[in-house]
């Protein structure tokens, strides 16, 4: 059986097939069908080879190989010129390194790695930059796990994982039909509402789920009935609303500030 | 004496001059010849109508226009359609309706309205989406001003606009060359640091400025002299750093507690 992706073995150049199929990763369908995504700059692509991802193959300017840790045999190194790196690249600025990695099996969470923690459940999140920003916060804050509803934006989009700046080869993200996911948790579900209680007044515990909705529509009305405390960041001034990822990270804030007293 | 700007006064279309116009202030440089930025959105638009900017004209669909309050009149309104708005809007997907706004005179921020509040300060933050969600942000926490290094990112920048929601209606920005700036505050100084006091121990008072810095860099040297409370906010996990933006709505947040309490 030929393995689809035996390509990336050939030495030294990429060939313009090899090219191709790195710039199909750039679109959803193309990563979902190969298994692949994509990670730029050396920072992020350390974090991933110290991680349980698997790493498939490193394109790099020569003066970014110095800075790897030594690689197992199964990853191949490709050496490439900037105007080859400009077209794998997905930034505007491509980072002298980027890496093909296999995304994670899409396994369930464990009901027990639920208590004793507390797990974030984002309910439709549209802006991969704002997913990205969320999981990087999480990772600060020593949240392990965050389920999605089946309609927030991907993970594995470039966007994302660029904005998580290396904490997604630390956080576990699961996709899961809330409605169905959320039933019989038996924990503290917190939701962020613009009208709940004070968060300044709520006894978070120590453990819980904790909600946060869409940018433009909030929680979904059906998810919403799964919640037990509602939560609300209290407004001093007059902005409508907070961004999402600015939301998680208040709440996870306080929590952890809970935690810590 | 001829008005540049004349050429808006013309009746129902957009002329090719008026469209090449809009369009130039896409770039930094002629928004700063002309005085002029663009904010695009209803929600925005009514924010700023209602606000001290002065608006210069508007271009919209059919449909928004009902959702438009009553116009003084020397605000000048322009029926498009959706090819001529694809044109001038700064958006993958425009909003129906476009404003130009003048921008605020640059007048210095007085001393005493630093006295029994809170200000951000800003040192160098690059990116355009984080300056726009800080000012959202302390526009919920009712911070009323930010001061920003002149190495600051350009808050007339669409993408800055955009993020802020509305926001830069009430929010007032100042540039400053923050080392002359930061002299004699006999202010509280805080700064957001990777190494500082836990920010769940810092007494913030009811007054201060509170720093925080560049995306890769933080605080520049020079600016970090001028701290006298560094505030880390304490990481649990293993995320590097913070989005600025983050550390910054945590901070907020944490302030407006302490003065909640």
């Amino acid at each position: 059986m030929q393995d689809k992706r035996c390509f990336v073995y050939q030495e030294d150049m990429l060939s313009k097939s090899q090219l191709s199929f790195i710039k199909s990763l750039h679109q959803k369908k193309y990563r979902k069908e190969s298994g692949l995504f994509i990670v730029e700059g050396i920072k992020s692509i350390v974090e991933f080879l110290d991680s349980p991802y698997k790493i498939h193959s490193l394109y790099s300017l020569p003066q970014y190989q110095s800075l790897l840790p030594a690689l197992s045999a199964n990853i191949k190194l490709f050496e490439v010129n900037n105007a080859e790196l400009d077209k794998i690249s997905t930034l505007q600025t491509p980072q002298g390194i980027l890496a093909l990695v296999h995304n994670s099996e899409s396994t369930k969470l464990a009901e027990k790695a639920l208590k004793g923690n507390f797990t974030l459940v984002l309910d439709g999140v549209q802006d991969p930059g704002n997913l990205g920003t969320i999981i990087r916060t999480a990772d600060w804050f020593g949240f392990k796990h965050i389920v999605c509803s089946l309609n927030t934006v991907e993970v594995y989009n470039p966007k994302t994982v660029q904005a998580t700046m290396g904490s997604l080869a630390r956080v576990k993200v699961f996709y899961e039909d809330l409605e169905v996911w959320l039933k019989d948790k038996k924990l503290p579900v917190f939701g962020a509402l613009l009208e709940g209680k004070n968060m300044y007044d709520t006894e978070w515990g120590t453990e819980g789920l904790v909600i946060l909705g869409n940018e433009g529509q909030g929680i979904s009305e059906n998810v919403q009935t799964f919640i037990t405390d509602p939560v609300t960041i209290p407004r001093v001034g007059a902005a409508e609303s907070l961004n999402v990822a600015i939301s998680a990270a208040i709440i996870c804030a306080d929590i952890s500030r809970n935690l810590y007293k």
